[in-house]
């Protein structure tokens, strides 16, 4: 393929980046924290207090001074005055003096003059005013400190982190429940090819169905790209690039993209200003990929093969996608290598691979084959980067494997 | 704590799938798989057809018979005559004798009598009716069988499977734009506690902020569970009876379940039928656990304390959830310990850490520190579990981590 403007992997990326900055797309929202799961973070938060703001007990038991249970054992207790059972939630109405000591149950505030908590189960009470205390505690025991949770100022999360159930939790424990992030981008999807037909038709002919617009819904979704719609045009110039002119964020295009006679994608890019940005990428699989923005819009052209198109989303644009919004790096899995792999002859490789464990070994398995078999995607746990100057890898070598 | 009834980990597990079962909260209702993800597969997916349905082209070349290529090379091509240019999703118009070719696009069908495809690259046209081949191609080169993708009666996806793009994705390619997936269930949260505020509110006296009820929104909304509504109810008895007695699948409960005097929820479930199943789980953290059924809902009585509860619901409550559901347990990473870990006394142990890598090794570095510390819960990667009868783990140990 004679493609213009062809970009190693790394310059892909870049080049998607730089079309997202260029045009612009992070729009800040405020929402509640229970409508934000999957939504990036706009803004860093911190602690705005000490956390607890208040020495609390982790325990049921007696609130005392540990020095009044030094040396206290089943034989000879310490015998110590109750002054009060504390409220849940309540202010404690009597400090201690040495000697006193003050019923609390977990969660409890200590009073004042009380720096540890004895649990119920090494007490005996002899009657409303008496207790026994049969253990030494240190200072602290069963007590969570004032800002031992988290001091005021401290960091928790930086802009560009994805909001999970863990966020929404350590946002609610801050007292935080409207947070500003970035609105979701506004994507189109357009499947192109005269043989592609919808699911739903009976397959026949050469005919191939429409599996791209359905994976790219999902994969935008899983990015918490909404979706506007996905329409499956037969190869026509004019209404492709109608679709275009509509001024979503993203029109994301599968097939039309090589370099044959109907591939318009890349033509219509020209015609556009800015324009065509690239077309190509050195990767395998995926290579006939572009890319192009005018003023509002970027228009991905993806390969019409369904495990290319797949490979260069997660690989490629999804990677980009993180970058502009400074998500941190997917965690990646150490694994080894079941079989060799072959250099790519100066292209990045995009592997798909099978995870399990052998011997209590973590193995990925190069999954081969076909490269329009989506059955392939859905068997593989995940993908590792070849890097484009690699000389191949030994069976038994180490790679990072990244989840999908 | 003198628990009733309490149960090891593994009994604790076995007993909400039980309570699942009896409950029968298996329903399957049927959606478009563009409405599917997240929901568990209620059938088990097989191909209904051979794919692809055609010798199917992987270039863009001419279709060959390949023993017309053999010998040929730069200095004595072979020489073929053109027969047509096979159109995008259409039949052949004309089968091939020896001696013949048809110009084909990656995705075209083969004519009869074509058994390779040879790469535009390697050929030269030299007008209309002829064509020059420099290559020997193989018998099937560039070519994908009928079959070779799926076989009619292929298993793709076993009954449990949860839906993701990867498997929208396959099921479009086979033809399937409807699945029987189970409903969602419906739960509502009950957060409990005197000293409870929603986070809104102002931090004062000894109050402490409604966390869990925002964290089990999330954690349920991971499981695909609908939450009908959550909310705040001080410690009385007769309005968190009242709560349970609406017939949802789930009433979860977070605090109210120690021993403590005003834990009532199992005081509640031993008055429904069949009542209460169990009090307490031998593990750390989140012993004081309780789950209790009714004729149509599962009470699972969660510690009020957020770590503990966190804890018990991704290591216990989704446990028993993947287990009734057939759901494929989750992936497990294995790492190396970056310290010991003390036996947990009889107990099972589970244990947050954070994953890093450090000379290339992955660690875990378990989170110690305050139990109700829910910023150690978004520090956290991953859990593991030290079985109850363990005696320790040393540093450089492995240990196998549920990513959370």
């Amino acid at each position: 393929m004679d493609l213009l403007k062809v970009k190693s992997y790394d310059e892909a990326i870049f080049e998607i980046v730089k079309a997202f900055e260029k045009l612009n797309l992070k729009k800040t929202i405020n929402l509640n924290i229970l409508d934000a799961k999957d939504y990036i973070l706009a803004e860093d938060i911190f602690s705005n207090e000490n956390l607890p703001h208040f020495k609390k007990s982790t325990m049921d038991g007696y609130a005392i001074n540990y020095l009044d249970s030094n040396g206290a054992n089943e034989s000879i207790p310490s015998v110590l005055n109750i002054k009060e059972t504390i409220s849940m939630g309540k202010k404690p109405l009597k400090s201690l003096n040495r000697g006193e000591t003050s019923q609390i149950f977990t969660g409890g505030m200590l009073p004042e003059g009380a720096d540890a908590v004895i649990p119920i189960e090494y007490t005996e009470k002899m009657n409303d005013n008496l207790v026994l205390v049969y253990k030494p505690m240190h200072y602290l025991e069963n007590v969570i400190d004032i800002g031992d949770d988290s001091k005021k100022g401290d960091l928790y999360f930086k802009r560009g982190k994805r909001i999970d159930s863990k966020t929404i939790s350590a946002l609610a424990s801050l007292g935080i429940s409207k947070v500003n992030v970035y609105d979701k981008l506004k994507a189109i999807i357009i499947s192109t090819g005269d043989e592609i037909i919808d699911i739903d038709k009976k397959l026949e002919d050469a005919k191939m169905r429409d599996i791209n617009s359905y994976m790219l819904f999902s994969l935008l979704n899983d990015l918490n790209v909404e979706v506007i719609y996905r329409k499956h045009i037969v190869d026509d110039y004019e209404k492709i690039k109608q679709e275009i002119e509509n001024n979503y964020d993203l029109v994301i295009v599968s097939g039309s993209s090589s370099k044959g006679e109907k591939d318009y994608i890349p033509l219509i890019g020209k015609e556009l200003k800015p324009g065509l940005l690239f077309h190509g990428i050195s990767i395998k699989p995926g290579k006939p990929t572009s890319l192009s923005i005018n003023d509002k819009t970027m228009i991905l052209g993806l390969p019409g093969n369904p495990v290319s198109c797949y490979a260069i989303f997660v690989s490629v644009f999804k990677k980009a996608w993180y970058k502009y919004f400074n998500i941190e790096d997917s965690f990646k899995i150490k694994a080894k290598l079941s079989r060799n792999i072959a250099s790519n002859g100066g292209k990045t490789l995009v592997q798909l691979v099978d995870l399990y464990y052998k011997d209590d070994e973590l193995i990925a398995n190069p999954i081969f084959g076909f490269s329009n078999n989506i059955s392939n995607v859905s068997k593989a746990k995940g993908f590792f980067i070849l890097e484009e100057n690699s000389e191949g890898l030994f069976e038994d070598e180490y790679v990072k494997v990244e989840l999908i």
